[in-house]
């Protein structure tokens, strides 16, 4: 049998497929061809079944699907480590808010450029994200070559960027069209909080999702002091409302989840909405843990997310993973609790789900190639007994050595392919002037 | 005036010290002469004042002291990642138990030698350490230029390795013997656990640590469960038994204190006793979380530690700084808890106190030189505002550039001068043949 053309064969000690058996291949394999995956098997299978244009052999290294970061702003990455420590409202009004008060769009697609070039070397090929100016951080996205729900976030009250929801709606729509034919990028509709909106508002908002078919997200329950200030104003608790404003659907979105209850979960439960689990900025932030076990007990889909960079201080998946997996461990004192396995899916199909990109998530001829391999030829990652337990509890994301989105090469030892890390770094770095002069003026 | 000579000179952007000042460096550099430090200042001026055999410019960087890990059991290295997301008399009895029976002293050593190398490449420099066979051990630290506390373990029944304590002991004796001339290696007497001993026997080992004048350390109070056990057995919690029996002291060293009284707090401050802290190791095993913010509000002494890396699975101390900031805001729901600075102290100036080493935890004329750079020079550690956040917010320990411990260089680059890592990490992996062999056969 003539051997079958293909663009790229990926190779490596292990192959952690997450297909539904959730296969580990041994010295596994990958036939790429354009942005699809066309095989997944034993190297000596997939080196007779075909011949590719380029071949990548990781070595000592396990493959696994690109790592989805369910909830980021990455416009933040900015705004990395410019305040730790501090109470949320001291926080914001003193340090984020006079900056952000400030960002042009060039200065968005700077951050967001910076962010995806840390995601691209740490084994993230696909983000939700929330914050303003997301035509500029679609375009940022776009030259990554990572893939993205954009959402342009509004408030009850005027920001930085909009007078009114009605612009921000405005802009949703035009990023909709904008995007429209785009392979990799994706809108949704992103009130920012239940407390920073009204309920009409978030009830007239999820009327444009469903016309425009699109997913709809929104920050719910992420401390108690939220839900202090919500039952202030609203007499409710935050997913109280979403609930009785019929808020709670299948294109719901909710990110954090920390102060919820158990009706809650039902609730989020039977509507088949889904949460983004993202314990470093919640414990970074003094938000809380949130009962992720009983989320997933209850039948939830959960996908897991850094945050921004200014609360986590970076957006590496695997670092979150393993928080992700030891948080709740030793906050129930069970360590039985969220076993390796179930990170992981939460970050690779859980994560697909969450993002509403059904075509990727695991490794399965047919699915969008977006593939990732970290290099085991480390010292911390040795001896090996079971290459799951090295992703999750041993790995971190500049184990990354391979990163490749709708079969793309986007970062390959050390290597940034689609992007210019020189000149963003540069451009970084003034930027920093400017942010530092205006809290000097604050 | 004439330039002095030294031996090394180590430039970075950014120094910080941990001197009494806390002082930061922008610009900064190291003189080292032989083992110690001979200046610490501006580039400009050390550059003028000083001479050097070598030089080693860690470009875009921030310097540090060597971290110190203030718990593990640098052996286990061999088991990383065998077993996880078990019940602990499970993990025990099925994994470790099995493999650690019928351990050798060169597998011990290999072990240690695999332990030290990760730790050379991830910054640490000096390790409190607790095993068997704890002069493989040494011989292990010795070859690597680290420094190192040993502590040959000991239990009420016959283990592996001892019959009886009292040939533990002799083992500590002889111990200490070995080493006593040795710049970088000390003793301790080292108990498993309050409910794996006797009291009388601890008793009596305390005042052997008295006769050595070296310091004495055990687990104590880990776990509910633990804490259960021993009332069951004794009557009391353990610390209340430590306290009964003369066993809080100057020189005692208690591992995790996860499950205190405040009063039990006080107790061990009164007693002038420290503590190591090790979130990750807690979280994973579901020990639960320790109260360090309590600890450290009443006076208490901390150092940080990894434990060992089969429950870790790594022994990257900036994972573990970075776990130990964020944990306590997150379970107190207060972002003030654990500030950036607080975190970095516990892993050098404190845990040097832990350690016993004196001359050691921050960079100052006359001290020891153990001495960290990290690489500023990478997409998730940009930009920079504040070089403190960074370290314990954004880096990991493959940020690390250089290690040197003593004023010998033992990692730089990725390169390691003092440890062969291929040969380590050949044995290592038939080390795995051999041990999944004993698990077949348990």
């Amino acid at each position: 049998m003539q051997p079958k053309k293909c663009d790229l064969i990926i190779k490596g000690s292990y192959v952690l497929t997450q297909n539904d058996e959730r296969e580990l291949i041994e010295d596994g394999a990958i036939a790429v061809s354009g942005s699809l995956i066309s095989a997944v098997g034993k190297r000596s299978e997939i080196e007779v079944e075909w011949v590719a244009e380029e071949t990548v052999d990781c070595g000592k290294s396990v493959i696994l699907p690109g790592l989805m970061n369910a909830h980021t702003h990455v416009p933040m990455t900015l705004m990395r480590g410019v305040a730790d420590d501090l109470p949320l409202l001291d926080w914001l009004h003193n340090y984020m808010f006079p900056i952000e008060s400030g960002l042009t769009k060039e200065l968005v697609e700077l951050g967001a450029r910076l962010g995806c070039a840390e995601m691209i070397a740490s084994g993230t090929t696909a983000i939700f994200d929330g914050y303003m100016y997301e035509d500029a951080v679609g375009k940022a996205v776009d030259g990554s070559g990572m893939k993205a729900v954009l959402g342009e976030g509004f408030f009850k009250f005027p920001s930085p960027f909009f007078k009114t929801a009605q612009e921000a709606w405005n802009a949703i729509e035009a990023l909709q069209e904008r995007f429209a034919d785009h392979d990799r990028i994706r809108t949704s509709v992103t009130p920012h909080a239940v407390f920073t909106t009204d309920p009409e508002q978030l009830a007239e908002s999820m009327e444009l999702a469903e016309k425009l078919d699109i997913l709809w997200q929104i920050h719910a329950a992420e401390s108690v002091p939220e839900t202090k200030l919500t039952l202030e104003t609203f007499g409710k608790r935050p997913v109280q409302i979403l609930k009785d404003y019929g808020l709670l659907t299948k294109r719901t979105r909710l990110h954090h989840c920390v102060d919820v209850t158990d009706e809650e979960i039902d609730w989020i439960r039977d509507a088949g909405a889904m949460i983004a689990h993202n314990p470093q900025s919640n414990l970074k932030l003094g938000s809380g843990i949130c009962p992720l076990t009983k989320f997933l007990e209850a039948g939830v889909n959960a996908g897991l997310g850094t945050d921004g960079a200014a609360s986590n201080n970076n957006l590496d998946m695997f670092d979150e993973m393993r928080t992700a997996a030891m948080l709740q461990k030793g906050f129930l004192q069970d360590p039985e609790a969220m076993p390796a396995q179930t990170v992981l899916d939460m970050a690779t199909v859980c994560g697909a789900s969450f993002l509403g990109f059904e075509d990727t998530g695991s490794l399965k001829a047919g699915l969008k190639a977006d593939i990732v391999a970290i290099d085991m030829d480390k010292m911390h990652s040795k001896p090996v007994y079971n290459p799951l337990s090295h992703v999750i509890y041993s790995a971190g994301g500049q184990d990354v050595c391979l990163t490749v989105c709708d079969g793309q090469v986007l970062y390959r030892n050390g290597e940034f392919l689609t992007v210019d890390v020189e000149i963003i770094s540069r451009e970084a770095e003034k930027a920093v002037k400017w942010a530092l002069k205006r809290l000097e003026s604050r």
